[in-house]
């Protein structure tokens, strides 16, 4: 999507040096637009681990080019095999919850193993890399052509009115490649015309809504109002909310969503008052060998998170204490919506039931995978 | 409560000159202990309207001494009568939702008209402030040994391990003149020896809860976490919560229970984990002409408490702006939980059903006085 009228993603590989890749540093977003070179394992995973990049598919994304540069490294490794294993360990331990992480590692192990010699390792990895952002790019699209009708029908009973959306942390195009999962939807609606105002889930404690998917929505000229985590329910008991689309971390092939933490409790909330609740996802964060969401490991964060927050003081980003120095703040990241408070899911293979029955009619070929 | 290990009440009149009151400025808590003085029906409206003194019984008690200040004023007013109106229609204005402030308000009017001449009406006022802060101590701390056996009974189904507890927002003893109502029961239970530990909802937008509940609690030696508001569903879906109280600013004679945004959503998490949902409040906090919640009016605030918040830098109060300059952003205040949702409410004359039979049982006297 576009930021000052110039069309970016979220990675790329350098346009002067493909042994550099690109990236959007968000954690200074919306008020710096900083743009950082990975060139190590180390970075890769530091990117990871530190939230510079963040969102499950583009995390996937970051660790397949970190298996790029495992490849590049490993020319001066004593053992490149071993080398590269480690690399695919240190990247899979940043980040515990986001399956896509798992599964683009295991591509590119996968594509790695498959070349003969450390040259081809490099091309394959570089290639595979590449491959997965175009590919995310494509799955993306598709989940917004899927999730349109959806906004449109609703448009239509409202007689053109703005079709009022909530949302929840940021599953936008910054947290993909591009596109986003769940703005994916909202973007094709009101590129075709049809008027949509999203409520923004402000998202602590990191804030990823009021910071990143605001100024996604304000960069691209979407209607959009800021609100506290808090403020969703009371919106959904008047009316004033049309549809939820989230995304999600990691979906278990019986539809229980492990998303940020807060998703639950909207949720609920779309359950008790009717309202649609959608969640919008490729189909790599569904985890076909998950069957109950509540064994998916919930990563707690450091509470400093919950204690400090960061914003702009004339003109400087600083940190500023929320709390008395006496307190104690625990801090988990995410937490899992059962599949009863799920209206469907988007996926770019199309829309189905948030349960067993309805996952597999989109996705038959793994009927077995999961059984064996 | 004790601050510091001296014994304070929210509000008190100053001790060497009785036309002064006293306050604790809330806004600096929980980085400054900062006193003001109020002299003056503008002051108080301000301390009011600005939230230097917030929480229902407190914001009653602040504008029963406006109401004092209000007859001093009206020494030198052409029109008594009519100052004395126009001061009790600019208290009322401050905040829309609580209902205390009209009961005190209503309450000191009665009193000064009660009264013959003007040195009458400030003796009156004077003593029916005074009054209202020393009946509010004895109601909370009646909510407390009320509740107190709730606690107690948790605590022994646990052998004695902690009792954990979450509230959301601060209906502590700073909200009130002193005890708290929500936070009653547990100072309680901490005096008796009781183990307990709070999570203490941050309570965005203006952290109520990670500014007041946490430095009161932590000032008292209280056990307890401070979490973003997102959690507490989590929380409980892991058996880590054994119950919830929270506090509110008006409760319909059927139930239906206004309070600080985003309590809907606790109270939703709770009802669908089988955990106790208690209300803890002054039966003054009882809106006897109110049938239906959803017609309590909500109040909107400025967008501005979303998009700035103030913490501590470098020994320095500052506030930080979190959105982007594009992005608007809608406060509301409060908002209703529906009495379904609500296991009992605690009052000062004992526990009931959130419901009218439940309420009327209490308080058989009020019968026919919404009836009429």
């Amino acid at each position: 999507m576009k930021i000052n009228n110039k069309p970016f993603r979220s990675i790329w590989v350098h346009p002067e040096d493909s042994k550099v890749v690109q990236i959007i540093d968000q954690r200074y977003l919306p008020h710096q637009l900083i743009i950082n070179d990975l060139k190590t394992v180390e970075e890769a995973a530091h990117a990871i681990k530190e939230m510079l990049v963040r969102g499950a598919p583009l995390i996937g994304a970051t660790a397949a080019y970190g298996m790029y540069f495992a490849c590049l490294e490993a020319q001066s490794a004593t053992n490149v095999e071993e080398y590269i294993e480690i690399a695919a360990n240190q990247l899979m331990e940043t980040r515990p919850t986001a399956i896509n992480l798992q599964w683009a590692l295991n591509r590119q192990t996968n594509a790695i193993k498959s070349a003969k010699n450390l040259e081809d390792k490099i091309a394959i990895a570089f290639k595979t890399a590449n491959d997965i952002c175009d590919e995310d790019v494509d799955i993306c699209k598709k989940i917004g052509e899927f999730g349109l009708p959806l906004i449109e029908k609703l448009s239509k009973e409202k007689n053109g009115a703005p079709v009022n959306i909530l949302t929840h942390c940021n599953a936008g195009w910054i947290a993909t490649v591009d596109w986003g999962t769940a703005t994916s939807p909202i973007y094709q609606a009101h590129d075709k015309g049809i008027a949509v105002h999203v409520w923004v889930d402000e998202t602590r404690p990191r804030n990823q809504g009021a910071r990143l998917t605001a100024w996604e929505l304000g960069e691209h000229g979407i209607p959009h109002s800021v609100i506290v985590d808090n403020v969703g329910g009371h919106l959904m008991q008047h009316g004033m909310v049309d549809m939820c689309i989230v995304g999600t971390d990691r979906t278990t092939y019986t539809g229980d969503v492990a998303n940020k933490i807060g998703t639950y409790l909207k949720a609920l909330a779309a359950h008790d008052n009717g309202v649609p609740f959608y969640v919008a996802l490729p189909s790599t964060t569904i985890d076909w060998e998950c069957k109950d969401g509540f064994t998916i490991p919930i990563e707690q964060r450091d509470s400093k998170e919950v204690t400090l927050i960061q914003g702009l003081h004339e003109n400087e980003i600083k940190k500023v204490q929320l709390t008395p120095d006496k307190s104690n703040a625990a801090n988990y990241a995410f937490d899992v919506t059962p599949a009863r408070l799920v209206t469907a899911l988007i996926t770019e293979k199309g829309i189905c039931d948030a349960s067993e029955d309805g996952i597999l009619k989109l996705f038959p070929e793994k009927h077995f995978d999961y059984a064996q």
